[in-house]
């Protein structure tokens, strides 16, 4: 990755005009008029993505430096699908008060912050906390855009299926950065009926061993229908499972599940549940890898996200737009919609856009957007 | 500006490769090898330039958001004259604790840091402290930039007039950060008769209003010859003045220096001394101003000194460095020396890789390189 000058510098004159003394004028202008910032610097069109290197990949806490790979290719990523200049930032701490301090001072010379492989639940914490103090999208893409893809596909699953959200049971494996997500945002699409699972079990309220966010979880899915035990206990009849545990399901437990039934193990590389043996109990199968088909792929989302939130120079990333970028994710797949194709391809030029739009529109539903 | 990737990224394999789950393996390596990161991530070709926004050329405490067209100006030219890939970094504190910690927290994702616009004397607190706790070079352009071109000036200016610097009296008005270094990076030249002065006067251990910084180079400098008084005072007979100090020379003072006197007035956009004046009694004369000839840049030190010394890997800036890449910038000039010829153009396409290449070789000279 590099940094690129889209302006020529080739004389006297050039460098007076781009250094000093012809930026002086650029400057003072943004001094008198903050605003101006949108149209005279690069600001606008950034994304921090930032990590302290807890919670990489399947790796877990390696630290900034070597976490330094995946942020650069995201940012990659992010250029490429979103035509958003996003810079790698790796904090050498991992203190939730100084990242949140670091990131908030970091502020003014970024247009978003995506926050990246920070280990639950300080992820929790250090998110909302930010998106509390600064007036530029704040995202955590393990939850988030984690969340925004699944909803897609599982969209275009129950459709093939013949279900409705209110109608269906699901079940999510792992109560971290993206199950929380991924429950959240079901529920906020019309899920009713939905069991969180960790590695004690069924999350609920009779539970004494459950974080605030977790308790808060509990009261919003299983509690409703009052499930609890193992994880084979709510398995028994669902028509959904949803894998973000890194465990393995057993395939007598995979057996139990209704009729028709729809698994998404997305674990890498090792999925919940290997496709081949989903095949035998399920309809319709979904993996985090690009070697099967329907891949769980965040790159469908965050680009856009974040280019339909840069925008209109939105203030937030709210709910409605995760839902609108879900939306739109999944119409695209439209009347080619099939078993094996519940997502649409990363490369499909319409993704970047269609998502961006949708946000935006969103945005400006919400109150957020600035322009 | 922008980001730009490097490599192609067309297919699934690709997106594998650059994203999950092939960008794996690359954390992992670096995760056993922390010394990787200079081969498989943009780390060790970038550099952060970091401001507070309270010193920004002569607008002064402007804030971080109007100082960043500076920033990205200062980075578009890191490129252009460098290829350093430099990341703007507009602070939201101007408490120098904060600094430094934030400072040092980003440290991983950068192979350098440039310090930009942060006034005086904090400058110096800040500069020294993260010297100490990286091991990546961290270079105050304001200071360093500034005295290493103003050296390279002086000595062609010197060899023009036939003195050397142990006979020549210099006179520095301003005691700020560029005042500051110019005068420590002269007497590391073998200038030793040197007075600095500020608004109330020459810098000598008499006064009792000095900071600790001020202190040490009255002791340093006019201390060694018993000067004292006001800047009237020492400019009779001077051989040099050096102007960083945004003030006037009256014309009469101007008038008491020695022949063919040498004078650079530094502010911009009005010079200390205007060479229409300055002309009347001096041989040689520079600015700070690209429309007047023998300007003062400091475009010419910064992007050759950070390649040379991320070329080499190296750990630090040292005073060795600075010196090398002065000397290479008068060397550039040669059989062209003549009064209004004593620094090359910044467009001349041997500055970048001369200073790179002197600052390189100062770095092992100096034990810092680590390739």
């Amino acid at each position: 990755m590099e940094i690129r000058s889209t302006v020529g510098l080739t004389d006297r004159e050039g460098l007076s005009l781009a250094y000093t003394p012809g930026v002086a004028r650029v400057c003072e202008a943004i001094a008198a008029e903050p605003a101006l910032t949108q149209h005279y610097t690069w600001v606008p069109n950034t994304v921090a993505v930032v990590t302290d290197g807890t919670a990489v990949l399947g790796l877990g806490d390696i630290g900034p430096a070597a976490a330094m790979p995946v942020m650069e290719g995201k940012a990659v990523l992010f250029k490429q699908f979103g035509g958003v200049d996003a810079i790698p930032i790796c904090l050498a701490t991992t203190d939730v008060e100084e990242i949140i301090a670091t990131v908030a001072r970091l502020a003014p010379s970024f247009g978003g912050i995506n926050l990246e492989d920070i280990s639950a639940p300080r992820c929790f914490e250090i998110e909302e906390r930010l998106k509390g103090m600064l007036d530029i999208p704040v995202f955590h893409d393990d939850q988030h855009g984690t969340a925004v893809v699944a909803l897609a596909a599982l969209t275009n699953a129950l459709r093939l299926t013949g279900r409705s959200p209110a109608g269906t049971r699901v079940v999510i494996s792992g109560a971290g950065a993206a199950g929380v997500a991924v429950a959240r945002i079901l529920l906020g699409a019309g899920v009713t009926d939905l069991a969180v699972v960790d590695r004690q079990g069924v999350l609920n309220s009779r539970r004494t061993d459950l974080t605030p966010v977790k308790r808060a979880l509990a009261q919003d899915t299983a509690d409703r229908h009052d499930r609890s035990g193992s994880l084979a206990d709510v398995m028994a009849g669902a028509d959904v499972y949803i894998g973000v545990s890194g465990g393995t399901v057993p395939e007598e437990v995979v057996a139990t599940m209704a009729p028709e039934a729809i698994i998404f193990g997305l674990a890498n590389p090792t999925p919940e549940v290997l496709p081949e043996v989903a095949h035998r109990h399920a309809r319709v199968v979904a993996t985090g890898r690009s070697d099967y088909p329907n891949q769980i792929n965040n790159v469908l989302a965050f680009p856009g996200i974040f280019r339909g939130a840069i925008d209109v120079h939105a203030t937030a990333i709210t709910d409605g737009m995760k839902l609108a970028a879900a939306r739109a994710l999944a119409g695209l797949v439209g009347d080619d919609l099939a078993e094996d194709l519940i997502v649409p391809s990363p490369f499909d030029p319409r993704v970047g856009p269609s998502v961006a739009a949708a946000v935006s529109a969103a945005a400006r539903a919400d109150g957020v957007a600035r322009r």
